[in-house]
């Protein structure tokens, strides 16, 4: 601190702030109405409220923030409070408004801001903010333990898993994805600074690029592999898919699960420059596809399904019996599919040279027991990937149901 | 590894990869003929040829991947060898091609492929790469110790400077710039790709929103304190102002450098919470500037010339003595200006439930010891923002005048 009385700071421009707060709100303000279920453009809001949370099959948006917190208040009656005021903020941020009202607390300049400020004059970029509970929430701190759905349970140790306790699991998680990553930053952020003192940081990740489509009107884009990836994917326009695999029904489990869905995160660091070293050839075959198109081996286009039992000109499969495509099937697993919306990372270099990069796995799911466990069970046995790749985090969260209107807040259907 | 047989696995999809090769070139190879100076849209090519290299006045694009390597070959001749590779690479990638021919090297299915993949499909938009030499290059190992600029003698430790070394310097750096992260992310890993065994990643940066404009037709974008930052930014189109403090001029030191310009990195941490919990009073004080609109305390507009001379009706400065535009403005430092382009950053959390995030700053000059050192000398000294922010990183980089053509290479004029 220097010789400047800070003091004497607080006398100066309140007439100017109170001007430009003016401006500000009117920028952002400017989203007004019903907003369409899915936004039409990439600055546009997706709705908030709904039977479902936004965020599961809303068509991925590029940028993703997510983080994972632990609660560090062991009051209750505080938990809701702040679940309630995430809310508010929530609802306002995914419609291009600040997490409050911008300017000073109680309009005091003397205050803190209730908006941090960077997305100002911002759209809302189809921000949506998606709330999971995780198993450690369940722990008897809140009374919960009865709640806890059995679907909840701490996932298996998997072979070859080299996860980082500390940048795994977490009481809370909300995972903010927007066309805009000023925009999901923002959002994250806001959220941090209104639990000071509720629930602390434990974990965060950016992602730059999606890595699935989840609307059959997206291209499939690519992983850091250089591969389609999410091709044969759940998408929103698939209701008979949604409602066997990804939606929680009625009776599934404890009633306030209803209508929501498990979330499974793996951050999986992918060793970019041996796999870069490899042929052009066996990266297809490890696949199953090919590189360019991403076509399924032995057929021409990339939505072509998939011929398990055909073979090459060698007499051997087409698709090797060991390619990824093959171990994550559906057919593999009693039809059990996953809807993934993971993201590109890269969190700069790892001391030796090399580029600490790969995917943000992210899958919704009804029940991960029957749907992520065994998948990844016989990718973690089989798939010829893993000697490029290393699971260094995980996460398992039960996100609750949407909400019904601005009276309705996160964790209500839990807590009530 | 599970028992696939690896060797079996080279001899299938050799037809598809051709056939999916030749797509994906077409969708990579639309843009031909010779690109404006400036894209017109965010998806459009930047020109890689002209007098100074792109990147630097280029209209600031919205997202960033820096990286600086350390130079591991002791062979000079094998160094010129990459930089011409990397030349190659970079003109092609630039304008939205692969960094080879897509395939594998040589049309050869059973090497690895001369692009990495992940961009394929993608349009340019408006990828420039630019690269610098660090003071380290030019200790004895290649050669280059009388050309070394006395414009490159290492920035003086500044008071409150936390750097880490591990993320500081560097023997030559590559700045990406474009509006999707994914092309910046590409274009460095297949530099980093095609370096393997001459250089190696010491540090990267991911930037997700720039906080200056370079343009006048361009908004000033926010900072992660919710400030308009680089308002009085020097502009591309203030020709007279480039010329001055941008471009080395004939004369300003070795021939080489002429037409090139100085390079500052620093990684300013913020300490968002603490920040996130100042009164907006104080914030504006400390700054100057309303947060709002981001006029100058006093004025209306953020393009108004602030007046240092007003004072507040309490007869104290109108700008404190000691708010950051005073400190950092031009009249402060004999007219020095900078030209920045910094970026927004967030490297996850701290393992103390805090946000890891802030300002990667990056600066142009014709001198830093004229320039950059004096500002932040000053700034070191007295600015207020320093309870609230850390210098963590450095870097200095002497980036040398563009390319003439496809025959000129990065670094001619150095080794020449």
């Amino acid at each position: 601190m220097t010789g400047i009385n800070r003091r004497k700071l607080f006398g100066l421009g309140a007439a100017g702030v109170a001007a430009a707060g003016a401006g500000v709100l009117a920028t952002r303000n400017l989203v007004e109405g019903p907003p369409p279920a899915a936004a039409a453009s990439t600055s546009d809001p997706v709705g908030f409220y709904g039977e479902h949370q936004a965020g599961i099959v809303t068509p991925a948006q590029d940028r993703l923030h997510f983080v994972a917190f632990d609660v560090v208040t062991k009051n209750r009656a505080e938990l809701i409070d702040m679940l309630q005021e995430w809310t508010a903020a929530a609802a306002r941020m995914t419609q291009g408004k600040d997490a409050g009202t911008f300017g000073a607390v109680g309009g005091h300049p003397e205050a803190p801001p209730d908006d941090t400020g960077e997305a100002l004059g911002l759209p809302a970029s189809g921000l949506t903010l998606t709330i999971g509970f995780g198993p450690s929430l369940f722990d008897g701190r809140f009374g919960l333990a009865a709640k806890k759905p059995a679907a909840l349970a701490d996932l298996p140790h998997f072979p070859g898993d080299a996860l980082i306790p500390d940048i795994s699991g977490g009481d809370i998680c909300v995972q903010a994805c927007a066309h805009d990553p000023q925009v999901a930053v923002h959002a994250i952020r806001n959220l941090a600074r209104i639990g000071f003192g509720k629930v602390s940081v434990r974990w965060t990740q950016l992602g730059f690029g999606r890595t699935s489509s989840t609307s059959r009107a997206q291209a499939t884009p690519r992983n850091l592999m250089g591969f389609k990836d999410g091709t044969a994917n759940v998408k929103l326009e698939d209701a008979a898919m949604l409602r066997d695999h990804v939606w929680v029904a009625p009776g599934d489990g404890p009633e306030w699960m209803a209508g929501g869905s498990y979330l499974v995160t793996r951050k999986i660091r992918m060793n970019i420059e041996t796999w870069d070293r490899t042929s052009l050839n066996e990266q297809e075959v490890i696949f199953g596809r090919d590189k360019g198109a991403g076509a399924p081996l032995g057929k021409k286009a990339e939505f072509d399904e998939p011929d398990f039992a055909a073979k090459g000109p060698d007499g051997e499969p087409a698709i090797a019996m060991e390619a990824h495509i093959r171990l994550a099937h559906p057919t593999t697993h009693n039809g059990a599919r996953l809807l993934r919306r993971g993201y590109n990372y890269v969190d700069g270099s790892d001391g030796l040279g090399r580029l600490d990069a790969g995917l943000f796995f992210i899958a919704y799911q009804r029940d991960p027991r029957t749907h992520f466990v065994p998948i990844q069970r016989e990718l973690a046995r089989k798939d010829v990937l893993n000697e490029y790749i290393k699971h260094v985090s995980s996460g398992l969260f039960a996100c609750p149901p949407g909400l019904r209107d601005a009276g309705d807040y996160w964790g209500r259907t839990l807590f009530a």
